[in-house]
């Protein structure tokens, strides 16, 4: 018999079908056995009858335990009046058991129960027993919102016209010129793992004028803050011929609140098990200059950002806390970065040079995003690059592209794991990444 | 004025407009100065009339160079009878420059012509060269395929109720147990770079029973070869809850069918370029032994394969020759690899031991796929380990992971740069990389 998913199960009432999944939770009620079986689809209640079973079905369904994965034939029929559990998508309906297959027994001890609603672990025990909390059923909802991120952002992209790219993440020259890359051999070599697709999606440019990539970025940093990971998906592009920095921002809103709204529409159910609220999003998203936003900040929450950073996340925080307050807005860019503060590629302001046309933007109070319009004449961006105390002989190819002809453009990168992150209000990013890279975790 | 697309030109015949782009190519005659423009959308003839223009503009318009980057205010003319171009989209008309704005300039001498059809280079000029090859048409026709299969993949994957999830690419476990891993340090730890997704994968199916993943692969390989790259886009997959290990090939037939549908619907004109004749593909993908075929080439072909090698690449060859002589088929499976010549996680074959459930899928006489159920009980796995000589301590979540109950399951990776390379018939898979790494190249 062909198996059935467990979400099509309410439609076979009366009929003798066949559901595979894991054993969730299992419940002992004298001669009756109630297993909730999980598949990807959903939860499904099967009634073992021991006193009307064979012997042989007694015997093995009375060994189940959560988490063995087993193939059940049987009748589905309607629950007894009052047994209905109207949380689960099947709750009107159970299967009783005639048949039962066992696919795979549980080996070792199981050291958390799957079938509650919160697992309530520390983070640590959570991450370590990944390969098992993974499975629960908030975890598989945060990965879902995570690739509906992903759809997404891929969605929009291509409907803004945008040619998705695949750039090398092993790479021969440090992009930002930083300390922070991991470094290996490569064939005799110094090679560092990419923190940043920045050089080729620039490059893109020249080939297609829009371009966006999807993958994995590598950052050396020894962060223990609940927003940082040493590995993540960053969502990349880069636009040509813009007249202005704005466009940037304009294209970067539309990306943003198109993510939203799909999760929205597609992760319902997901959202609700963090009772996760929409966000307030205004008409056009704030945007304001960093030093106007420090100003504000002191005057209007007594809280002074250190001199020697542009924002740091309590900045940020009551940026975010202004953004609500003023426009009810739960998204703002910060923009004009000083100078020190971004790589050597970001194009200064031309109207106060100390300033960049750069920006962030904010989502609840943390940075998901970061992006400006770059250097495109290759004259400055050589001048730049020594101003950064960097050699232009490190950059040749980098700089070539520019000798060549490159158009006005700028881009951004969106954090994938932080906007999953804010909007289910997660305790920290690690949860919102499968297997995330941290200074203590290459494991699993 | 706002600028428009070269593509949306021929229907704003009369209108004054403005373009961007590159200069393609220029050509004088007398006192006329035509230029090709290149935008993202198509190429388009400009036309400077020098007797007619104030001297600004015709002094200008007299030093535009390739690859120069401009903005050209005109009227859209149809061209005069016999000045038609068929070759282009928008050959039936011209602009009729009036003003002209420069974004850049080329500061390098231009070491090739890329308004050539072709470039003819060495490839290792082609990649040397690659900031300004890539903006040759081939090159783009190209990506704009490769765009294709990444779109593609991830729609036909959705379709069969896969889930898309990002894997760790730093990993502290080889996960092949082989030597072929690129190791750095890692805050003290000795890290890895993923060769393959594949336990990540398997833990993903207990988290949603279907999984796929679009990432970058890197595999210390010191190649010489025209299909092999050191970091590459595999298209993995892994699927739970399979009857036999013929469900995984039928799976991946739907997937490579869909894809290459795909690329024959949305990539026409680049196909064209390349002269790329539809793939056979016959209603199933035939199927057969490795020892068949052996069996079969020695026979056939007179050749045989080394004894040491499962297949060897002349033996793919001959396999996909075969494919067509017999079945009129481009794609075909080679099925039931021996033991010891798969990882340790595969499945055996249980009616013969020294046999995998195990397969490569053959595109054109070269493996594209490679796949096979697993193991799915942590009792065969850990024997298996020890089989191929490797420590169990050295896998313990991924040993847990099936502890802790797993279905039966297999899956597959799928080399995007592959399928790319045979669909257009590249001389080597490096063309269809941005910026191939491989032993010498490690820049741009």
């Amino acid at each position: 018999m062909k198996r059935l998913l467990v979400k099509l199960t309410p439609k076979a009432i009366g009929r003798k079908i066949k559901v595979c999944g894991w054993i969730n939770s299992r419940r002992d009620h004298g001669k009756l056995i109630f297993i909730n079986l999980r598949d990807r689809s959903g939860i499904l209640q099967v009634v073992f009858r021991l006193a009307d079973s064979n012997q042989q079905l007694a015997t093995i369904s009375q060994k189940l335990r959560p988490e063995w994965v087993v193939c059940i034939e049987g009748e589905v029929k309607e629950r007894p009046k009052g047994a209905e559990n109207p949380e689960v998508e099947t709750g009107k309906i159970e299967i009783i058991a005639e048949k039962l297959e066992i696919l795979a027994m549980v080996k070792k001890e199981m050291p958390l129960d799957l079938s509650k609603k919160e697992l309530k672990m520390k983070l640590s025990t959570l991450l370590k027993e990944r390969v098992l909390t993974l499975r629960h059923e908030k975890s598989r909802a945060i990965f879902r919102v995570f690739e509906t991120v992903l759809g997404a952002y891929r969605k929009v992209m291509k409907k803004l016209d945008f040619v998705e790219i695949k750039t090398p993440k092993i790479i021969g020259t440090a992009s930002e010129g930083g300390a922070n890359f991991f470094t290996f051999d490569y064939f005799g070599k110094k090679a560092f793992l990419a923190q940043s697709p920045q050089f080729y999606k620039q490059i893109g440019v020249g080939m297609f004028e829009r371009v966006f990539e999807i993958g994995p970025v590598f950052r050396k940093e020894p962060h223990f803050t609940t927003r940082h990971l040493n590995e993540y998906i960053s969502l990349d592009a880069e636009m040509g011929f813009i007249e202005n920095f704005n466009e940037i921002m304009d294209e970067l809103e539309k990306v943003i609140k198109f993510i939203l709204k799909s999760i929205w529409k597609e992760n319902k159910k997901d959202l609700k098990l963090f009772s996760a609220e929409p966000p307030k999003i205004p008409k056009r998203i704030p945007r304001i200059k960093l030093r106007e936003i420090r100003k504000i900040i002191k005057e209007k929450y007594q809280y002074e950002i250190p001199e020697d950073s542009d924002i740091d996340p309590k900045g940020e925080e009551l940026a975010g806390k202004w953004a609500r307050e003023k426009w009810k807005s739960d998204l703002v860019f910060l923009t004009h970065y000083p100078k020190s503060c971004r790589p050597f590629y970001t194009m200064p302001d031309k109207e106060n040079p100390e300033e960049t046309l750069s920006f962030d933007l904010l989502f609840k109070g943390v940075e998901i995003a970061t992006g400006s319009q770059r250097i495109h004449k290759a004259e400055e961006l050589i001048k730049n690059i020594k101003e950064f105390k960097l050699d232009p002989k490190d950059f040749k190819f980098y700089i070539d592209t520019f000798k060549y002809g490159m158009p006005p453009h700028g881009g951004w990168a969106l954090g994938c794991e932080r906007i999953v992150y804010k909007i289910l209000n997660l305790p920290t990013i690690k949860e919102a990444t499968l297997f995330p890279r941290d200074v203590k975790r290459l494991v699993p």
